[in-house]
């Protein structure tokens, strides 16, 4: 993993390649990776559909390794929806297979002349570029359909629906899973569409006669995977209730605590929760014969994902995460799993971002386009984004896009992006995280969830503003750090109330690469991300006001609680302080 | 004109006035007058639509005297379009009778709780607010014909079309001319959108029974005013050029410069330029029936405007002005006039600003929604806005947003808001101005094109980055003390180049007022309104980085004259040192 393959798709006489050692970027991988290579190398103003934007794909520090839950991969670039930097995230074979292949980086720069489109082949004998008209227009699962028939069910994909090909600012990029579907996906801030305006539908990864990559120490690599997986399993969240429920174990409790963000974040309880929690869902798939624990890359030993069927037990789509299942769900008044499972499958297909979309469909509906609980309707409406009707482009430009173009005052999003399934004023320290991110709304940037409702890690009265500012800050700052190894953000569950954990994921970095670092050293890699993004930032024109939520979080108190976001504006603005 | 009336729309029990002494805002007019409210009492950060936003309409100092063309009326609020403070400003009837009855400003304030449209009627009796759910959806033509039966036609009126009620970004608000017609527009950034989320369809003025404004020292404002007239009728621009010709003798000016942006800013000339020049156009005005010469108020020497008739000798719209040609016409590739004329109709019908869907419908052309030159398709576009299809709302929403929704790379916006007809490679200090202007790209914030292009007030070479920020700086302190006044900015031309004109301008303002003003204090007067604008910017989160141009300028080299803008970030960052 020790290569950067560069791809300029606006090469005169069409693609060109070129592979590099990693240089100047060695030692990086995932966030730290793209956000290393987009900070130094695209200009903060440029346009991001432009040639000068770059689409940065790189596999973690730890991908590719024996170590359990280290397939992430990072994919980075500036964003269309956000207007900043970029780091979306997925699970699935992607990482693992890319890291095998040895690469730290691909990125992809330029932009094609024409409206080509491109099918990229990387394996051990190199890169074949072609192109590939017979793949336009495809949704993801059929696209993938093809490409088993010619490549065979052993390659991993990354590619884009049609909301990336129409370089929508919701569309995401899908990775495939164990069984090669395309389920896993960098979600956020349009980076399908960017992955569109490179004009590349697929990156088709194969890793066959390349080997599991090897640490620099063995022995203590594999004594420290070890301990790292017994962490993981020890752990009440990573050993039980992921794996149990996965994610969406999280809808009766963040219901409980008054924060489900509900009919556009209007209320903080959903009365149709039961329907669609974690449990309920677990028990259909189970029923249905389904499955509702499985992992969403070989390796995995938290298998927090499933595999939904309908009622005639026939594949449906993946189990549905906790976010899909509010955005969706409570979201937009609606109760009805197989819906909303159908609506995961749409956007998985499509290529979109399933925060963005239920969200946007809850603006949608706010603006009167639909109402509150009718499912069918909502179908429709991704639908029309498949369609690439005009209704679908808006509703695929996100929440901010639609807000604009119907006149809704109600918009929740932080620069442009839309909040997930954590209403700030019920849980104020994600509500920290939502304003200062570099990355727009995102509750994976720092999950101060785990500390205000789980008492991860501590606690911090979720409802209060005391002490927030200071939770988002570690948080952030720890989750740069993860982001960058390649494992799952769940880690953190276990590391943050065990530190022979967080010894132990120090530990296989250092065999891994024969380091010596220390906590101290992890949390400055973090610090050095986050200070990388937030200079691209500022020179990209984000300010201080724009890490505020939307006014209507301060003025609305939210039952139950009667609670508004109460942390002040000048104590965002010492997040970065450090 | 010493009082302020205020109408909070949001009030329990329906909307309330109240009218107070001018206070602190005494001796402010126009843009001095809703930059200095909007500036103070709008959180910066507020929702554009939302209850906090105010918009303040304010007639300028000498509105409503015999000063000569001083009926232009400013519109203020946060806006909806830019994000930032904004000034659009309007000819018509109405400031005259505004300052008449007494108002140097009109503020609606909150927002009604329900989608009740009100319309709101001011005479010397009083305010009276009432619902005016019959007017509901009513284009602007229909809207006037209808207060015309009810009020008779000596009133004038401020109001919004379909455009303002969806609360569209490239929303005007429409003023009435002597003819009552609904064809005097501020246009820009959106003002008709917080019209509309104000719940006000339309404001009747009636000055029956009230006087013309007096000066304090009125034999020395009879003599200034006197001595101003002679200098506009002396001066070439103001006294032969518009009047002959209208705005719109500028097409030949500008296409010869090789300045004239063509089918979306791609060339510098428009091969169908003879078509829609103001010649042609005055010709085939006069030949009808129509006027080729006309004033939009009562009162100006200048009389840039004209009648435009259909064939049959029929009335169809006030003569577009060069702007709305260009945007209309050749923008799109458009060379027909009589088209032409009936999208600027329509403009004013629906309440649109006509720069703004002008370029909108160029981005549009260029996404392939319809093909450049296509009149009718450019026709069927904007019916689509007035019918509020979904295709309506986005190409409504300008051409940013349509840009984002169809992900097209080359969109001709500073701060979301559409570039005037200057390429500003052809003359770079007009695009100065459209980059720093505190109302995003403006031609009228700091008109460059006078002194790059026409020579009026001194030659800086048009193709050349030095001397651009002095010009515009220079430029845009005068404007911003031209907009005060409530003059109309052409009294430019001869200011400029007439030191005695200049001095008549100050002189009548001293004499209305008593007050013993030099040219420094105009100049003071007028950064002094631009601090403020800037200031309120910079808490809504505009930075240098919002004061650049789109990349495309500077990259793709405009023919004929194959430049790019070549004026440095680092200078452009000094338009505000002074």
């Amino acid at each position: 993993m020790e290569k950067i393959l560069r791809i300029d798709m606006g090469a005169e006489g069409g693609p060109r390649t070129k592979e590099t050692p990693a240089g100047a970027y060695a030692g990086l991988g995932g966030r730290a990776m793209t956000s290393g290579i987009v900070s130094k190398e695209v200009p903060p103003l440029c346009h991001p559909l432009g040639a000068d934007n770059k689409l940065v794909i790189a596999p973690g520090l730890l991908s590719g390794t024996i170590a359990a839950s280290s397939g992430r991969l990072s994919v980075g670039c500036k964003s269309p929806l956000t207007g900043g930097i970029k780091e979306a995230n997925a699970g699935g074979q992607a990482a693992q297979v890319l890291a095998r292949l040895g690469y730290a980086a691909v990125v992809l720069e330029g932009k094609p002349k024409d409206s080509t489109l491109y099918k990229i082949i990387i394996n051990k004998d190199g890169v074949k570029i072609s192109p590939a008209t017979d793949l336009k227009g495809l949704g993801n699962y059929d696209l993938i359909d093809k490409v088993k028939a010619q490549h065979g069910d052993k390659v991993a994909c990354i590619s884009i629906g049609p909301a990336g090909e129409m370089k929508l600012s919701a569309a995401s990029i899908a990775c495939t899973d164990m069984e090669m579907r395309p389920t896993r996906h960098a979600g956020r801030g349009g980076v399908g569409a960017v992955m569109g305006s490179k004009g590349v539908k697929v990156i088709v990864l194969d890793d066959s006669g390349m080997k599991m990559r090897t640490a620099k120490n063995p022995d203590k690599f594999k004594a420290a995977a070890k301990e790292f997986v017994e962490g993981l399993k020890k752990n009440p969240v990573t050993g039980q209730g992921l794996p149990a429920y996965g994610t969406n174990v999280l809808t009766n409790v963040i219901n409980e605590a008054g924060a489900y963000p509900t009919h556009n974040f209007m209320w903080g309880r959903f009365e149709g929760c039961a329907a669609i929690s974690g449990e309920t869902q677990a028990e259909t798939e189970t029923a249905r014969g389904g499955l509702a624990t499985h992992g969403c890359h070989r390796g995995c030993v938290i298998r927090c994902s499933g595999i939904y069927v309908n009622k005639d037990g026939h594949y449906l789509t993946k189990q549905p995460e906790y976010e899909t299942v509010w955005a969706h769900g409570g979201n937009c008044g609606i109760n009805d799993l197989d819906a909303i499972a159908m609506l995961d499958r749409l956007d998985d297909d499509y290529g979109l971002d399933t925060i963005e979309m239920g969200a946007t469909i809850g603006v949608a509906m706010e603006a009167g386009i639909a109402r509150f609980g009718d499912a069918q309707a909502a179908i429709s409406l991704v639908k029309e984004v498949g369609k690439g009707t005009h209704l679908g482009r808006i509703l695929g430009s996100g929440a901010a896009a639609t807000g604009k173009v119907f006149g809704v005052e109600r918009v929740p999003v932080v620069k442009n992006q839309s909040m997930p399934a954590y209403d700030p004023r019920g849980v104020q320290g994600i509500g920290v995280t939502y304003a200062t991110s570099t990355m727009g709304a995102d509750h994976t940037a720092g999950y101060a969830v785990a500390t205000n409702i789980m008492k991860v890690g501590g606690y911090v009265d979720p409802l209060t503003p005391q002490g927030q500012v200071e939770l988002s800050r570690n948080l952030q700052i720890a989750t740069a750090f993860i982001d960058s190894t390649g494992m799952c953000l769940f880690i953190a569950f276990a590391i943050m109330d065990q530190p022979e954990t967080f010894q132990a994921l120090i530990d296989m970095i250092n065999a891994c690469y024969s380091l010596n670092l220390s906590a101290n050293d992890v949390t400055d890699m973090g610090k050095s991300v986050l200070k990388a993004e937030r200079d691209f930032n500022i020179k990209a024109g984000l300010t201080n006001a724009h890490d505020r939520l939307p006014d209507f979080f301060k003025k609305e108190p939210l039952p139950p609680h009667n609670v508004t976001f109460m942390v002040k504006d000048e104590e965002l603005d010492t997040v970065f302080n450090w």
